[in-house]
């Protein structure tokens, strides 16, 4: 995970270190600004702005303006609430009403940590779902109060750039898979797409006119490419399933994400209609099996012994699941969290437009 | 998925093909000789014979022998019965007690239905669990019974011939997830291993003396090698987990699978005493979030959708999970299922220690 003073170059040109503190204030402002309520636009920033801090910044501060542009398009809605619906004795529908993705999938992991302290296990997906960002933090949230949760996200149909095993063209969408599970100490909380590669990375090396890396894409007649213009076409290609030579196996877990996302919420996956991601939680108390303390302590030992492997060559140590995350994250409480060019002038549009001097809430927080 | 009448060649010499009853018949027999409960030797060979049915040689009649031979030396207890604890309004410990796998399973999946028949959620894990053949079978079971199922199954220190990314000593097993879902027609049936191939395919490439593809296995050393000798050392390598240059994702799913069955059993995964695979069952009811028959039918809209994509060059059809397998045991139902000259011979030993004519009852079976 890099770490530099000041600034570095990423992504969105140079960046700058900002305090997450003074990002949180201008974030949370711009969105009271146009009209949010508090608390929700503040659980949305948090979310964000944590997602920066454990390194994953393309589910993080740049998506600040991205939804307040929504917010003005109309596809986040600012005046919705949610509302959850029991449909059985463990298991509820969290209709997130188009409002922020983060509220909504925040509400619908609380609802299935709530019935999971009183059922043992819970099952709980979203409907009418905003992106809600880096899918790992939720379950954390899971994990955080003793729970191991499981979480898939799907895309409606425009999303579906992935190809299903042995095809050419696209059917699924990067659909990630995240879990997590307490230990004595951080939780394991790995979050990652079914996918090769998120669309996000390849859009990346195209910008950078760069060649994407063998086995991640197809081009249109289905012939292995580098090449990412030919996957964005037209005509498409597509992304490869997790796995390689074995890309069944990722085939068939994009799959589950896909229907756990549509028809167990009652959608068609060739919908061109429905709105958003179709997140699923299952959560497990690990108290009905074990002690929860004896659970962390074994996990604690599990944790040791996996990274008691020697590194292969080219490899420093072995890393868990959220550990790189949790570095980042207290390397960056320290250092700041790198705002790109780019977003930095979308922050400072949106701010002269709203009236909020985001320029000078930054400012105050920029790192030397 | 081959299919060729009267013989074929594979993993265990030249293959004679039978009849499923006969083959039933004979195993139900020998089992019984040495003293099993019928009704358990029965619902083990049943499972077996169905997954030769299904085109798994490997988890299939070949293991007849080889259960007949734990029996002998202990490790599976005939004497044994399976005790069921419920722990949580949605959850059991299916203590298998050493006997025989597919009956430890069978039992675990119907307690994990039966839960969620009334409570919609449910989460069953085994111990002291003998191994339980190819595991979708019993997420199948599940599905049957119009239920999503997940399953996990871990292995033992002893078998932890799998990598952790970035490392050059094993920390996990093969780790299978699986995972069944109802449709119209046959249900979706998914499972595999998390690492990139099973440790038995590295056997059979080095039985023919044949190297193994590349990004398989590393050396001790840690690095690639294509020699499976190398890997078995000594020093032994290791298999890679399931995805190449996203290597950490397989990882990450093989370690999941590890702790459902180990710390959510109260088990250490350096523990070098614990018996057997640690199964973990999750059932979730659709019904609690769709009725039933719009599930079904989204299901075949999903399946048929994904089905439309046209093939890639070399591929003819998309395929969806499990599809090749019910379509084996259709062609297998005809032509009969292979039995390899290995493994006749071993049922044929056993049969004249246990005093059952073994050979006359399969040779009246032979599909000439």
């Amino acid at each position: 995970m890099e770490s530099q003073q000041g600034s570095r170059h990423n992504e969105g040109g140079m960046s700058q270190l900002y305090r997450p503190e003074s990002v949180s204030l201008a974030g949370v402002a711009l969105f009271a600004a146009i009209g949010a309520d508090e608390v929700q636009a503040r659980a949305t920033v948090d979310s964000l702005v944590t997602s920066s801090l454990m390194g994953h910044d393309s589910h993080g501060v740049i998506r600040i303006p991205e939804y307040l542009g929504f917010i003005a398009e109309g596809s986040i809605l600012i005046d919705s609430s949610v509302a959850v619906e029991r449909t059985g004795p463990t298991t509820a529908i969290v209709d997130c009403g188009r409002g922020f993705g983060p509220v909504g999938a925040e509400r619908a992991v609380s609802e299935a940590v709530n019935i999971a302290c009183e059922q043992r296990t819970a099952c709980v997906i979203t409907q009418r779902c905003n992106h809600v960002g880096r899918l790992g933090a939720w379950v954390q949230v899971a994990a955080d109060n003793g729970m191991i949760a499981l979480a898939t996200c799907n895309s409606p149909i425009y999303g579906h750039f992935v190809l299903p095993f042995g095809g050419r063209e696209g059917r699924l969408a990067t659909n990630p898979i995240a879990y997590a599970v307490p230990t004595g100490g951080d939780p394991l909380v790995a979050d990652f797409s079914t996918a090769v590669a998120p669309e996000g990375k390849i859009r990346f090396y195209r910008n950078e006119g760069q060649s994407v890396p063998d086995g991640w894409i197809l081009d249109a007649d289905g012939s292995p490419t580098n090449d990412p213009n030919a996957f964005y076409g037209p005509p498409r290609g597509g992304i490869l399933p997790l796995g390689a030579g074995a890309a069944h196996k990722g085939f068939a877990l994009s799959l589950l994400v896909e229907l756990l996302g549509s028809a167990l919420a009652g959608i068609s996956s060739k919908d061109t209609e429905v709105f958003g991601n179709g997140v699923c939680f299952i959560v497990i108390d690990p108290a009905a099996f074990c002690p929860l303390d004896t659970f962390r302590r074994l996990m604690d030992e599990t944790v040791e012994y996996i990274k008691s492997s020697s590194p292969a060559p080219g490899f420093d140590e072995i890393l868990v699941p959220g550990e790189l995350e949790f570095r980042a994250m207290r390397q960056r409480q320290v250092d700041g969290i790198p705002i790109d060019a780019t977003t930095l002038q979308a922050l400072c549009e949106h701010g002269s437009r709203l009236g909020v001097d985001a320029a000078g809430i930054l400012k105050r927080g920029e790192m030397t």
